[in-house]
C-alpha cells in the first residue's frame, strides 16, 4: 500500500504543479497516471508545439513546460504510479481514501486531488478479433520502456507523430523494424517525416504502405502479424515479429471516475469554485481540465491557480489544529524533502567608509 | 482623452498579464501606474530577488518576470500612463467610465480593471517643512527619466537598494553626486554596497554619513540643501545642488480608490469570485492583490488566473451580442495588433515513398 498526504490522479500540468504547492505546505504527494510519462495532454498530444499563454513565457514548447514543472517539483520528491488507471475508490473508517488501479496497485491518502484532465488517456485499438489475447503478450499500445524492444523484431502501425517518432527512436535499437500505415501519406512534423524517409532509403526500416495489419498469430504469445496491402488487391504478407505496436492515438475518457459518486456535469466534475475546488465528497478535490464551475476555462494557467487554492484547503483538512501562515517563496525559500534548500541572497548591512 | 477597451489601474504582474488575455479577445488595454516603470511590487520592491512559485519557472528573478511579461504583451500594444495616480472616476450616461489622474490625464473605457495591488506606491518623504514648495522644482521622490540628471548636481538621500542603485547609475552621468545617509551602514545587495564603496574611493561620488538633509534653500527652485552631520555635534554643510532625491522607499496606499464606492474589506476590494472578479459596481473588476474573496491568496499566479477570467467577462460586457469561442493559443496562434503573428508550425501531410 502506497501512503501519502495528497493522492493526485493525473500527472498533467495541473497535477504536477499541485505537488509544488503541497510541498510548500510540507505535504507529500503521489501521482497516478494512465500514461507512461508525466505531462498529460502537453506530453501526449502536443509536446513539440509552442504554447503562448503561459504567463511569463512569450512562447514555450508544451514538452519544455512539463520538463520545467518536473524540475520545479523535484525537491518535493513526488511518487509516481505510471501506466496505470485509477479504477476504484473506497473510504476507510478513519476517513482516509484507498484508490486502486487497473493493475491492482493500492494507494492510501486523507486527501484525493483529481487532476484527470479530459480523462484517462486510452489507446484507440485496431479492430482485430483476437487482439485482447495478445495484449501484454507482444501487443502494446504505448511504449513505456523502449529498452524492452532492443534487439527484438517490432512492427509499428500508424501514420501520425507517435508512429513516426517511435519509428525513428527504435530504428537503431530493434533487430528489425517495420512501419505499416494504411495510407502512403504520413501526418506529422516535417523533420520527422523526412527522417523516416531517410531511414527507409538507408534500409534501416521496412515500410509497408498502404497496408493494414489484419491478423495476429502465435501460440501463447505473438509470433507473427499478417499485413494486407490495400493497393495490390489485398496481397497478404506474414511478418514474424516479437512485438506489434499499433499507435493510432490515445483518446481521453473520464472512465471509472465517473462512477465514484461525484456530481458530473458536461462530462466534468462539479466543484465549489467559491472556495477550494472541492467536490460533493469532502476530501476529494477536482482541479484543472477535469472540473467545471460557472465561467470555467480549460486552460493550463487556471489549473495552476486551482491547484494552489486546493492545497491550502487540503492542509486545513489534514492539520485541522495547525494555523498556517503563508510565506512568499522569495522570503521563505524552498525547503525540499530531499534536504535541498533554495533561498534568495540576503541583503547585507555594511558600512561604507 | 485616452480611449481604450479595458482601462487597467496598476501595471503590476496582474495588470500586465490582463493585457495579454484581453489581446487574445481582440480588446485593447491602457494601463495607469503611479510608478515610473511597469512591474508593481516585483519591479519596485524586489526586482533582483528570485521567485520560486511561478509555475514553469523553478526560479526567476522578479525583474525578469516583468521583462518577460512585457515581451509577452508587446503584440497587443498597450498604452501606458506612468508616474500618475488614478484619482477619480465618473460614469458617463452611455455607461462608460472616465478615470482622471492626479496630473489631470483623462482616460475613458467601458470596462475598468483595478489591478492596484497593495495600492498606489507613494514615496516616504523626509520631514522638511518647506519640502512641498520644491516638489517638481528640484525635489523628486522617484527617478522617472535619468537623463534629466545628466551634467547636473544631484544629492541623493537614503540607505537602501534604491539609494545605492541610483547612486551607481547616476555617478558617471551627474556633474556632481552626493549620497547622504543617516547611518554609516547601508542595507542592500552586497555587490551594490561594494560598488558604492569603490565609487567613493575613486572620488566619483561624495558620501556624507551619518548625516541628514535638514533644510532646503532656493528662490523659485531648489538651489542648495543643508546637510547636518549627526556625528560631529550637528555640524552643518551647505551643498549647492540642482536636485535633491530622497529615496526612503515607497509604500503602497489604497488611496483614492477607496472612495470610489466599492465594497472594501480588509483594505482590499470585495469581488465576486464565483464568476468573474467583478466588484459591486458592474463594469469595474478588481484582480490580483487588490481584491479579496473567501480563500484569497495574494500570489502572482492567482492574479494571472483572475485576469484571465475577468477578460472573458469584460468581453461579454463589451460585445453582448457576439459569441466568443475560445481557441487555444497553440491552435489559433497570436495575432498582434501590430500585425505580428505567431503560430505553431503546422503538421505536414506527406507521402514516404
Ligand atoms: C492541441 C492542444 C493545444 C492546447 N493549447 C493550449 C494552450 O495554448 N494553452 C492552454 O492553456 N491550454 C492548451 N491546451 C489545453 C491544455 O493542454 C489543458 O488545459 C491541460 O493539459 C490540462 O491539464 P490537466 O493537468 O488538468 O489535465 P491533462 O493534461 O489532461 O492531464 C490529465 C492526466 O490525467 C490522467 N488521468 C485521467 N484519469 C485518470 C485515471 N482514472 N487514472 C490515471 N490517470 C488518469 C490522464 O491520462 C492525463 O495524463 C491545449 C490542448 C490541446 C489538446
Ligand atoms: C518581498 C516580496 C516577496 C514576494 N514574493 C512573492 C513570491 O515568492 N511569490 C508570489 O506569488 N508573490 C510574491 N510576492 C507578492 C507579489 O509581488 C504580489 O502578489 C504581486 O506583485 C501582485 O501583483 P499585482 O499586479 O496584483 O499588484 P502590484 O504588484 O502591487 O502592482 C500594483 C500596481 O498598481 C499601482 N497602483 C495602485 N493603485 C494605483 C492608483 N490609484 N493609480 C495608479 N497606480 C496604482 C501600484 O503603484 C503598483 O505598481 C512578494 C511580495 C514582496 C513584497
Amino acid at each position: 500500500m502506497i501512503k501519502t498526504d495528497i493522492l493526485i490522479i493525473g500527472a498533467g500540468p495541473t497535477g504536477l504543479f499541485a505537488v509544488f504547492e503541497a510541498g510548500l505546505l510540507q505535504l507529500k504527494c503521489h501521482l497516478i497516471d494512465a500514461l507512461p510519462q508525466p505531462g498529460g495532454q502537453c506530453a501526449e498530444i502536443y509536446p513539440k508545439k509552442p504554447i503562448y499563454d503561459i504567463p511569463g513565457f512569450p512562447e514555450i514548447l508544451a514538452g519544455d513546460l512539463v520538463t520545467n514543472l518536473m524540475e520545479q517539483i523535484k525537491p518535493f520528491q513526488p511518487g509516481f504510479t505510471l501506466g496505470e488507471r485509477a479504477e476504484t475508490i473506497e473510504k476507510l473508517e478513519d476517513g482516509q481514501f484507498v484508490v486502486t488501479t487497473n493493475r491492482g496497485t493500492r494507494h492510501q491518502a486523507p486527501v484525493i486531488a483529481i487532476a484527470g484532465g479530459l480523462g484517462s488517456f486510452e489507446p484507440r485499438k485496431p479492430l482485430l478479433k483476437n487482439l485482447p489475447q495478445y495484449e501484454d503478450q507482444g501487443v502494446a499500445y504505448m511504449i513505456k520502456d523502449p529498452e524492452v524492444y532492443r534487439d527484438k523484431k517490432v512492427v509499428i502501425a500508424g501514420g501520425g507523430d507517435s508512429a513516426l517518432d517511435w519509428t525513428i527512436y527504435l530504428a537503431d535499437m530493434a533487430a528489425e523494424l517495420t512501419l505499416v500505415h494504411r495510407r502512403n501519406e504520413f501526418r506529422g512534423a516535417l523533420d520527422s517525416v523526412e527522417k523516416v524517409q531517410q531511414l527507409k532509403d538507408q534500409g534501416k526500416i521496412r515500410l509497408i504502405t498502404p497496408a493494414e495489419v489484419t491478423d495476429l498469430k502465435g501460440k501463447d504469445k505473438l509470433e507473427s502479424v499478417v499485413v494486407t496491402k490495400t493497393s495490390e488487391d489485398g496481397k497478404e504478407i506474414e511478418l514474424h515479429t516479437d512485438y506489434f505496436i499499433p499507435l493510432f492515438g490515445l483518446s481521453p475518457k473520464l472512465g471509472p471516475i465517473a462512477d465514484w459518486g461525484l456530481e458530473i456535469e458536461k462530462n466534468a466534475i462539479k466543484v465549489d469554485n467559491t472556495l477550494d475546488y472541492q467536490t460533493n465528497i469532502p476530501g476529494i478535490y477536482a482541479i484543472g481540465d477535469v472540473n467545471t464551475y460557472p465561467g470555467k476555462l480549460k486552460l493550463i494557467l487556471c489549473g495552476f491557480h486551482e491547484a494552489t487554492l486546493m492545497c491550502q484547503s487540503a492542509y486545513r483538512r489534514i492539520h485541522p489544529d495547525k494555523r498556517y501562515v503563508m510565506k512568499y517563496t522569495t522570503v521563505g525559500g524552498i525547503h525540499g524533502f530531499d534536504g535541498s534548500k533554495k533561498e534568495a541572497p540576503k541583503a547585507v548591512v555594511k558600512a561604507i567608509e
